[in-house]
């Protein structure tokens, strides 16, 4: 296999300076500046191999609204020990490398910090295994990975977003794919699940969980309002769009794809949500190739094999003004910090007003219509 | 004023062969070769300046089901007389114009041809001047464009889909910003009116007309089931959603907008249309700078000035796989041509599964809720 790419944006550098400038301007919109890294925070950068870019986000100025700085924190990475490993060597494994990583954020001043898509484990679904891959998951509340969470969240001050596999063995031991918020003086503030489920590819969560039941809750932290829109649901705008109706500033999409599948989708649905629903939106996706002990098949008509291909990162966060950071690379562990204004969600309202005219009572009515069995689309038919 | 930028695309082409490609899968998914416009249209093209392109984007052979090709055609122009002449020298101007570029369209094959936003008009709605702009709406059954577009569609066998700004006298003489679509034996099928109505910048169109009433009506054409969303309504994924509930399998989005307001926007809204929805979205920009009689203001601080900004062109056809054709150029106008296999739509919803997870009975009840007045959004907030 050819050397994976590490970014679009890296490549594009190779243009003509003039030129780069416009062809930015068009894929990214307006340009914003880097932050600086702190030093402790390049040193455990350097010393664990991963990356730590940051930038600035900024929004007018008000004669009556201060600004609301947030610095929002995103990280990728891959897993830490084998899948051979013992269950809970793997998890310990991917305790210390989120730590580090945390320590690092923290550095950076990060208020608001989320991770990958069910980021204890590998991401085992393609096997359609339940042992022991069923190990991996926890009370959402009260387990380890929480608690874990909750120190860090204390320490540094920081709102933690935490996507795990949720053991919810007060109701019948069933299985979520869940997001635990975890506010920065270490309480848990509940907890938000996966709206719609994949069956594609090798993404067989469909046998592991079903449709979460919590709707779309909204966070009001110290750092503004965030939701969570974990993984698929970042396909189906209706979810996105029912977050910024209930006041998201913030939505993170916490996510495990993979190259051959999505990677063309990966820069268009975040941004396109942040834009439709003048939020933020945070792309976050895992890196590297995950190897299982046993093999499985795709459902693609190939042979049986091990991996799952190439999760490519890429992380950004995309603005409600259209435009969106550069991403971290396709191949390397990394921390994304940006700072952004919160009042930039309601200037750019102001500005495009896409909220005041989503005329969301045309589409109660349409919607509530399409979901009846007898539903017949309006067609007007070509008789000749 | 710098030289306007001919394409991202273009620019592209600068970058070594081997990252080249993989920076094209990245931004625009698998490749779509082209396919050969045959001489006449070469000509007409280069006689009257204008571009043509054309490619395939194919589908999966199936065993029960034959390939359904249609050739999809947009058109992307300038205005072509001065807006300082007389309303039907405009017209007639415009007429001549596209009645050329569909004769190419014809030679090239197509059957389903759009053109852009309120084509047989300078987008005028930038002035709020009610004179003499309003003389070109025009009735959409009986109107002279719509008489024009009649022929065209019977002589050439060609589905035509004419957006204009229409007068409607047997209702009150309201306007309203409405596409007709012609049968390729000349039939007006019906119409569909632009259901989301921007009051931006110089969008001074919500003075002009009302939002539509004619909901989200798809047209069921000898060449597949066809829906219209003009314009602004590209901004509402709910908008695009319902003409895919109901059944469309191309969407067209004809359309006026400038570089300083919406450019990175363009690539991201139609195209994640396509894949949330599982049809083929195109979407069609005017071109060039157009300069009105007499000064106006754009809400934005700046002095008073006649011109409307660049009108970006970059018109381009996306699939539901998430790849889509490159663009048109920014600065001159043009035909697009793109045959598309119809099967890929549902070829795309049995690989990805987009439609049967979109839960739309939780969004019937969470948007008949969130409408209410005293609606209050689901909130966890932090105590402490």
């Amino acid at each position: 296999m050819a050397e994976e790419l590490v970014s679009v944006e890296h490549c594009l550098e190779n243009l003509p300076e003039q030129e780069l400038k416009e062809v930015k301007r068009i894929l990214y919109g307006r340009e914003h500046p880097s932050i600086e890294i702190p030093d402790g925070a390049v040193q455990l950068a350097q010393k664990y191999n991963f990356e730590v870019k940051g930038y600035q986000i900024t929004a007018s100025r008000e004669e009556l609204t201060p600004p609301r700085p947030v610095r929002i924190g995103v990280v990728q990475n891959s897993i830490a020990a084998d899948t051979t490993a013992p269950v809970g060597v793997q998890r310990t494994a991917l305790h210390n490398k989120i730590s580090r990583i945390t320590q690092a954020a923290a550095l950076c001043g990060v208020n608001v910090l989320c991770y990958q898509e069910a980021w204890t484990m590998p991401f085992a679904f393609c096997t359609r295994e339940k042992q022991p891959w069923c190990e991996f998951a926890e009370d959402a509340e009260y387990g380890p990975t929480t608690q874990l969470c909750q120190e860090l969240a204390q320490k540094y001050n920081m709102v933690i977003v935490s996507s795990i596999l949720e053991r919810d063995s007060v109701h019948g031991d069933t299985l979520w794919n869940t997001a635990v918020v975890i506010s920065n003086k270490g309480h848990v503030l509940g907890k938000t699940r996966k709206n719609h489920i994949p069956r594609v590819g090798d993404f067989n969560e469909s046998t592991y969980y079903m449709e979460g039941d919590t709707g779309h809750v909204v966070f009001q932290t110290q750092f503004g309002r965030i939701a969570v829109n974990i993984c698929y649901g970042r396909h189906h705008p209706q979810n996105w769009m029912m977050y910024g109706i209930n006041g998201a500033e913030i939505v993170f999409n916490p996510s495990a794809t993979v190259g051959g599948l999505s990677e063309p989708l990966w820069a268009i649905e975040a941004r396109n949500a942040a834009i439709a629903n003048s939020f933020f939106a945070c792309a976050i996706n895992r890196v590297g190739t995950e190897v299982f002990p046993n093999e499985f098949t795709s459902a693609d008509g190939k042979p049986a094999h091990k991996d799952f291909g190439h999760f490519y990162g890429s992380s950004y966060v995309a603005a409600p003004d259209g435009s969106r950071t550069p991403g971290l690379s396709r191949t390397q562990d990394g921390l994304l910090v940006t700072e952004v204004d919160l009042n930039l969600c309601r200037q750019v309202k102001d500005r495009w007003g896409f909220r005041m005219t989503q005329r969301l009572d045309l589409y109660a009515r349409s919607l509530s219509a399409a979901v009846m069995p007898d539903y017949q689309p309006p067609t007007i038919r070509d008789s000749c």
